[in-house]
């Protein structure tokens, strides 16, 4: 059982109960800790009967300590605040959380991209925060129902660095659920390392119209320019003190290359209509280039389509 | 009237009869000239009731001195082939002229891009040639209906250079006609001059999903993209030795801005899932660039997610 340093129970609320949140807040929970959720939409159906968990880990119902409408909600400060939204623009996530915020709070962010820690970092400068990459594919399956696909790792460390007791304390509570979960000194290396592949297919999958990866790869024009914005990508992470070995390039091609054709979740969303998450994937490493005087012009071209294409769908959807 | 040196009037033969070759086509009838077409899909319309062109020149109806399903049925070989077609992939324009050229007639190419001509004067590298740019905005309204919606003006001029007896004779025609017509000893020149725009707005339009030119301008990040790409074409037109005056840019920008919203042709088609005319606008500006050392990493950004459009439409397109 997780037992706090006080002997009780780890509380913990999950603000973002996607495919994410609810399948790690499940396994929590399944650690022992109190898990309660924040759920907007979802409120009643989650509240009734709990979220249903189809995983590789065993498929289990996950019934919340607390369905709550808004953080403000909370009856104390929880330990730990897993965050795992959305990186999109136009979204406050200081606000999503700083209600439930007390000073002892760990906050936990779960999410894809680059530089996504600081304005959270910025927002709570007395909070511990604890920064997660979480290798899995899950999609909702309906309004409270999660189905867990495939892989699951979570990579996670205190922010901007180190391994707190926090982050020992939660590693050991998802190990205890079966997690595959590594606690690591300099998270954000890994951080870079992960979205190297994100960086360059995302953005390049939907400014393509909804391209897959095999779309991309097998123009020669394609691959030649996925390996210039990685490169391009891997300098932005040396100059930020996390250097990526060459070959890792070479390899990321060779390997997305060799799996079936997949269309990445900014396709999908681009496709979709839906908000992507160019900042955390795209703009952040635009600017870490610019204030270190790196040139990107890959990149920099990426980004500006993708600020156009955000421009018009908010445009467009103020004009409904 | 126009006669030809022989005092009869000069033969014209229309192929590609869309609205610009109907326009001009029709405009060069009015003068005079015995104007035949070459029409696949619409031949028996336009046989039956010539075309109804509608033009701020005066309305009349263009019927053809002959109407032909192919090159090959031309009587004997014309004084001029007029060319109109879209420059896209997977059409073989040599092969669409070949069978009715003689060794005295002359290749009249309009269209759109940079480089363009090259793939005739290789294939009829006995014949003359001359390059022309349109100004203008028309439109098929129907199988044998066109309607020119606004400007008008054709600048011409030998290829590669040069002002020819025979542009001189063309340009008289059109001027007979009313059609605003400048023969140019550069044409290289005006031609890079007219794709700038076209280089910068067409695929960013395109890619961008259908952009608008104010969706493309309105964020920052957009203007100075367009304003990079610019410059990186004005470096390949110098260095094929086609100069731009810097301000030339800055003024492009500053009257596309203060235009109405506009949609170029590739995003047009790019939405209707047509071909697009990348390699003239885009692949063969990328093609000089390299060729003389000249970096372009935008326009090679932009080309790369063509050629990944376009891969994924051409097997999407065989796939069907």
């Amino acid at each position: 059982m997780a037992q706090a340093e006080t002997g009780r129970p780890a509380r913990v609320l999950v603000v973002g109960a996607g495919a994410i949140g609810a399948l790690y807040g499940g396994m929590l929970a399944r650690a022992g800790a109190e898990v309660s959720v924040v759920c907007r939409s979802d409120h009643d159906a989650v509240a009734a009967s709990g979220f249903d968990i189809q995983t590789s880990w065993g498929d289990f119902v996950f019934r919340p300590a607390h369905v709550l409408r808004a953080a403000a909600d909370v009856a104390e400060p929880p330990d730990y605040i897993l965050l795992a939204v959305k990186m999109v623009r136009g979204v406050d996530r200081p606000a999503l959380i700083r209600q439930a915020i007390g000073p002892h709070t760990v906050i936990v962010l779960v999410g894809n991209g680059i530089g996504i820690e600081q304005e959270l970092a910025d927002a709570f400068p007395h909070n511990e925060l604890i920064s997660v990459l979480a290798f899995v594919a899950a999609t909702r399956t309906g309004p409270a129902a999660v189905r867990h696909q495939a892989l699951g790792r979570l990579v996670m460390g205190s922010f901007p660095e180190g391994v707190s007791p926090a982050v020992q304390r939660l590693a050991s509570l998802f190990a205890q659920a079966g997690v595959p979960c590594d606690a690591q000194p300099r998270v954000a290396d890994a951080r870079w390392l992960k979205n190297l592949w994100n960086i360059a297919f995302n953005p390049i999958s939907a400014l393509g119209g909804g391209l897959d990866t095999q779309a991309i790869l097998a123009p020669a024009e394609g691959t030649e320019f996925v390996r210039r914005v990685m490169r391009e990508a891997a300098a932005v992470a040396a100059a930020s003190g996390s250097p990526i070995a060459d070959e890792v390039i070479e390899n990321t091609i060779a390997s997305t290359r060799a799996m079936a054709p997949y269309k990445t979740s900014m396709a999908i969303d681009y496709l979709a209509g839906r908000p992507m998450e160019i900042e955390p994937i795209l703009g952040n490493v635009v600017r870490a280039a610019r204030t270190h005087g790196v040139p990107v012009p890959g990149l920099e071209a990426l980004y500006a389509l993708a600020c156009m294409v955000q421009y018009r769908d908010e445009v467009g959807a103020r004009a409904v």
